[in-house]
């Protein structure tokens, strides 16, 4: 009975996460969902990437947190549209919360949507919302054991953000050795050391999301070309 | 349905924390939870804590973690008795799983038992695993929002440790600021500065944990009195 249950979650959960992919898929959207633990710096990397990809897409973020609006109020502020969607203690987003966040949104507007998850390194990652590409946010502060420790989070993710890369020297995290351990699980995923505080690195992911998008763009819109 | 699966869930781990509390009291043991986000910095509490606590204390540790075995190995490092809980991917300990580590363990010549949980800010405050007190990590480097963001993990903490302040003048952390929203979550949790790196604040942390368990220790097993 308790299988029952679960498969009755998951698969109402993917239903909703290919109709939300479709309607992005019909509008040339391409949707990126953020995961990371609590503090990994998700929302700092969007506070730096979205005044510099205003310059070419236009965004917009649904915000998933527990019970506060702190985040998108951080969005707002960088002059972003942005829906905040409460879990009311939930640990993941769902596709069926990210649909009614998208209600709020202008759609025909868009070029690129994210989807920063609630602060955990583990229960998002079991939830499609719709997403084309997966962005994994991990800190030099959180230490260098998580990709082993954790790997459902980065395996996954199409870039693997490395963030507070400012406190390198305060810590025993090693680039190399991470790199090595995330691509041992997903040997694909691009790896991008960054720090918001000084802005290191922001460039190397603004590039990446416009490519990422561009690449993708004429294969999901056929009828637009 | 649903509702009814979650309370059966729920039922068992409760019955099975009212079981493992049960048998810590018979035994004059005091049982520790600790939780925290990923990378909070809980196994580096307890690699500072166990060889200073070693002098007073009868310790020994049950590690959480999803598949690896890393911070048991680091807790056997520095002389502790460990065993690793590993819930397969499973986001929370659950009071059973305590039940078979517990197995493993000398109960009868501890004082002091640590349960490290899983590096999750959000679905360990849930699960009751039969612990006296908890403790709840946050970093400096997570960034100050994180009580208001994730009042679950607060709430019931008696002592909030706030761990890598030789990190502060790195970032935009403030620690008065900090303990004023985990104090309006739980007016009466002892709030601690400590940095592993340097050591500060550890020796606060070891007086804190051996008051404790000599408080309640004559409450708990009065037939041994």
């Amino acid at each position: 009975m308790n299988i029952q249950v679960l498969r009755n979650v998951f698969a109402r959960n993917e239903r909703a996460a290919a109709e939300n992919r479709e309607a992005f898929d019909a509008r040339g959207i391409t949707c990126v969902n953020i995961l990371g633990g609590a503090g990994s710096g998700k929302t700092a990397l969007l506070e730096c990437v979205l005044p510099q990809l205003a310059r070419t897409l236009r965004c917009a973020v649904l915000e998933g947190d527990l019970v506060t609006t702190r985040d998108a109020e951080r969005i707002a502020a960088v002059g972003a549209p942005v829906v905040q969607l409460l879990t009311d203690g939930g640990c993941h987003l769902s596709a069926t919360l990210v649909q009614k966040g998208v209600e709020s949104l202008p759609l025909e507007e868009l070029d690129l949507l994210f989807i920063e998850n609630v602060g955990n390194p583990i229960c998002p990652a079991n939830f499609e919302l719709g997403e084309h590409l997966r962005i994994s946010v991990l800190s030099v502060a959180e230490g260098g054991d998580k990709p082993s420790k954790y790997p459902l989070l980065f395996k996954d993710a199409a870039l693997v953000v490395i963030t507070k890369c400012d406190l390198l020297t305060h810590s025993n995290f090693d680039i190399t050795a991470v790199s090595r351990d995330i691509w041992r699980i997903n040997p694909t995923a691009a790896v991008v050391t960054t720090a918001a505080f000084t802005g290191d690195g922001i460039d190397q992911v603004v590039e990446w999301l416009i490519a990422a998008h561009r690449a993708r763009r004429p294969l999901v819109a056929p009828a637009n070309v």
